[in-house]
This record gives structure tokens, C-alpha cells and sequence, in this order.
């Protein structure tokens, strides 16, 4: 028998379902919990809004791992920047609400803005917000995103620029989400994950895989197994090192999108088998 | 008047042009030199042949700064590691007769070898061709790229791992052409540029941009301008470390191409303008 005691599904992995599907899909399959994003949330991207998600998370058997996504920091103005932290308070809160564990922050970065002024912000930024995340019992994970998104997502791009924002902080509420897509090629990256455990810092782990000839940037990511990264030897780094969160399958794929989502579904389930 | 004596463009940047095309053009404009890929000259890649390359470039004003490209060293067996091996000290005669200054190296990698074990066999690689392009008088430049291409085509995605391959080496044929496509997001990358500096190991300097919402992995990217890295500060910066070298514009787009090309050269020319 697998265990999927530590699968869990981001809800943008399976885009074309709205909340309810994707929680009852996911409750008929036995996964046990779900990284929600907020375009399901929220009404002005097309959400039930946040009394109604509360209320069907709460009746299903899920967990929620995280929150996705907050950040967004730098900004060119003061008034910009304050916007983005009054903006990750209400997400921290909405995620006490749900009952989720942590806030994702894609942390941003503005095209012409050096990445390490950005950083700067980002770490002001966090800052700002976390004494709020620690009334509120909810995590911040910063989420490095691959080099190819530092023009105008991320500034921050390896787990090392991560766990300088963390060493300089030291708040408990700040930490990484570690998501293989981002930082499999970074020679550094047992080490940095390593560091991140004994730091206490690794709060989230996102698996997926790194297609050959990826076709687009954002949409087209491999299910684990389709492309070159070694999931497996990252799942058992991590584990070795004391993880005890989700292994949160989290694709955006066009290709996968275009499938029935109930095949789809089964195929993420047989590939994570292989896996554990 | 614009100072034009640095400034070379890669044959790849005007993919619609053969061999004469460059040649012809570039004079006219005043480009002083150019780098050569070399599918205008290989046959078999619908070239015209070694010695009409060389004969066309010695009939030319234009400088070489780089024959385009050798590397792709590592793989599965001892077979294919050979073969590229005797491949690349082909490339080094080719650069000898072409008069170029170096042979640019885009290392490879492997779908499923670590990367790691990639960088050995790199290292391995070259230290196998060193020898060969000293006697030639041809330097080898290590060319990183950027960590989007680590799946096949390159285990070498930061200015670091190049630096510690030099360091190895030690030999004086050996060195690292930096393009800011693939290095500008590197939070060391300043540093790094100014180690290979001081360490004589800068061989070559390439410009082109990073076009916020890329298109396409492989084909999409900006002319000095387009986007979002900081090309000028680049300039200043190894200008200011000393570096002698070229200005290679390589733009490889999809969308220039398209273009009639003189019309792009003259775009490149006063995009050029703007930072010199």
C-alpha cells in the first residue's frame, strides 16, 4: 500500500476545477491535503470568496498545507510597498481563517530595479508582516523562483538569497518553500537545503519535474518523471534531514490542464507511488 | 562620432544571412568584427566549406573574435566522451585557420547524469583539448549558461563553476566568455566577473537583453534595450576591470529575424550607440 500520508495538491495543479472539485476529487482519492490558492478565494479572481472556502475546507477531511500566493514587496514607491504589506496581512489572515499552515511569498522584483535593492525590500517587506503571521499562527515561506522569473517576478532566485533574508530576521515565522522546479540545477542546493533544516526553516517542499525543451516559461511544467530533475533523490534528502511537511505536487501545464482532470488526477497519484 | 572599435556581432544574430551577407554588410556599416558560428561554415551543417570560409574572412577587414561553438562534453561512454574530445580540437584547427581568437564552449549535459559528474567530465574534457589550443594559439571560453538550459545543454549555468574550472586548470588557454543573458541575475555575479579579471581569464564579453515575458526558451531574446538587464552597467564594469575584448552582440530572436536585416543592423548599431 503507498503512503499518501504527505501527498498534497496545489488547487492551480488542477486549473480547470473550482474549489468543490478539487476537494471532492481529492477526498475520493485519498489525498489527504491541498495547497489553496487564491484565485479559488478570492471573488475578484473568480473565487467563492473567503467565508464560503472557509466553510467547505472546514466541512472536507483536508489539510492546507499553504496559502499560495503572497509577496510581491518591491515596489517603486513608498505608497506601492506599504499597498503590498497591508495586501500579505490580509492574506496571513485569510490563511488563520482556512486553517492553512503557511503564506507562500513569490516574492517580486521590478524590471530596472537592481535584484539587490529589490531583495532589500523584500526583506523590509517580510518584516513588516511577520510579527502579524506570528498572532496569527500562520508561516511565511519564501518561495526562490528559477533565474528565468527574476526579471519581473523574483529577486530572489536561489535558497541562498532565501536564507539570508531568514538569518537576518530570525523570526520564527519566516522561512522557505523549497520547490524543486526552482532550484534543482543550483550546485549548492543539498547544502542550502541542509542548512534550511538545521535552521528550522524548511517549511514547505513542492515536487514536480523539469521538462526537456520546455515550451513556455510559466505553463509548462512536467509532471514528476517527465523531465530531468532527480525528485526522488530530493525527497529522500529531505526526509533525511528531518522534514515533516507535504510533498506538495504543484504543475502548471497547459498540456495537463487539456486533460480530463480525473485521468490526470490518477496519473499524479501513480507518479508519486513511484516515488515513495 | 561613436566609438565602433569594440563592438562585434555574432553571424547567429543575423541567422538570415550567409557567410558574404555578414561579411559584406558588416563592412559597409563599420563593425570591425565579427564572431562565426559555425553552421555558416560546416558543410554539413549547409556551409560553405573551411576554406572558402577562411579565404572569405582573410579577404575581409573584419576580426574574429570567436569561432561558435564547441563544448558538449560530457557523456554516457567513454565512445561519446572521445568523440568530443576530438571534435572540439577539430573546432580549435578551424578557429587557428579562421584567425579567431578563441573557440567558445557550451559545455553540455546530460538528461539524467548529475550534474556534478556533467562538470568532471567537462573539466576532463577540456584539460584533454588545452594542450592542443595552446599549440594552436586559440583560447577556450567557457560560456555559462543560464540555468534554464541545465537539463542538455549545459551543467555550467554560473560565472562560479566556470571560475572553478579555471582554477583547476590553471592553464592559460582556458577562460570564460560572460554573457549577461545568462549571468545577470547571478547575486555573485560582479564579484565573480571581477575574480576572472584578476585572473586573466575573461576571454570574452557578450551583450544582448532579457525580454521580460519571454516567448521562447531558446529564440526570444532582447536586443541592448529590450529588457530588463542593466547592459550599460555591464560595460562600465568590465571596462573598468581592464577587459580589452569585443562587445559581441548575439541575439538569437525569432522575431529579428523576420526583419530585413539591414534595417536590424541599423537598430543594433544605434542600440549599441546608446551604451558606448
Amino acid at each position: 500500500m503507498t503512503d499518501f500520508s504527505k501527498l498534497a495538491i496545489h488547487t492551480f495543479t488542477h486549473k480547470p476545477w473550482n474549489l468543490e472539485d478539487c476537494i471532492r476529487h481529492f477526498e475520493n482519492a485519498g489525498v489527504p491535503a491541498m495547497s489553496l490558492w487564491r484565485n479559488l478565494v478570492d471573488p475578484a479572481e473568480g473565487g467563492i470568496g473567503l467565508n464560503e472556502a472557509v466553510k467547505r475546507v472546514k466541512n472536507s477531511s483536508l489539510s492546507i498545507p499553504a496559502l499560495v500566493r503572497g509577496g510581491f514587496f518591491p515596489g517603486k514607491t513608498e505608497d506601492t510597498r506599504q499597498e503590498a504589506i497591508d495586501l500579505n496581512r490580509q492574506y496571513v489572515d485569510e490563511a488563520q481563517a482556512l486553517g492553512a499552515d503557511m503564506v507562500v511569498l513569490v516574492v517580486g522584483a521590478v524590471p530596472g530595479m537592481p535584484l539587490s535593492e529589490a531583495r532589500k525590500q523584500v526583506q523590509d517587506g517580510i518584516a513588516a508582516v511577520a510579527d502579524h503571521a506570528e498572532q496569527a499562527g500562520v508561516q511565511l515561506a519564501i518561495e526562490p523562483l528559477h533565474p528565468m522569473y527574476a526579471g519581473d517576478k523574483s529577486c530572489i532566485n536561489r535558497m541562498q538569497e532565501a536564507r539570508e533574508i531568514c538569518e537576518a530576521l530570525q523570526h520564527p515565522m519566516v522561512g522557505i518553500a523549497a520547490d524543486v522546479y526552482h532550484i534543482w540545477w543550483d550546485p549548492e542546493v543539498e547544502n542550502e537545503l541542509r542548512l534550511s533544516a538545521e535552521q528550522n526553516t524548511l517549511f514547505g517542499f513542492h515536487i514536480c519535474d523539469w521538462r526537456l525543451n520546455t515550451r513556455h516559461m510559466l505553463r509548462d511544467r512536467g509532471l514528476m518523471g517527465d523531465g530531468c530533475i532527480d525528485v526522488k533523490g530530493f525527497m529522500d534528502l529531505v526526509e533525511s534531514l528531518g522534514f515533516q511537511g507535504y510533498h506538495e505536487v504543484e504543475v502548471f501545464s497547459e498540456e495537463y490542464w487539456g486533460w480530463d482532470q480525473n485521468q490526470y488526477l490518477n496519473l499524479i497519484l501513480e507518479r508519486y507511488q513511484a516515488l515513495v
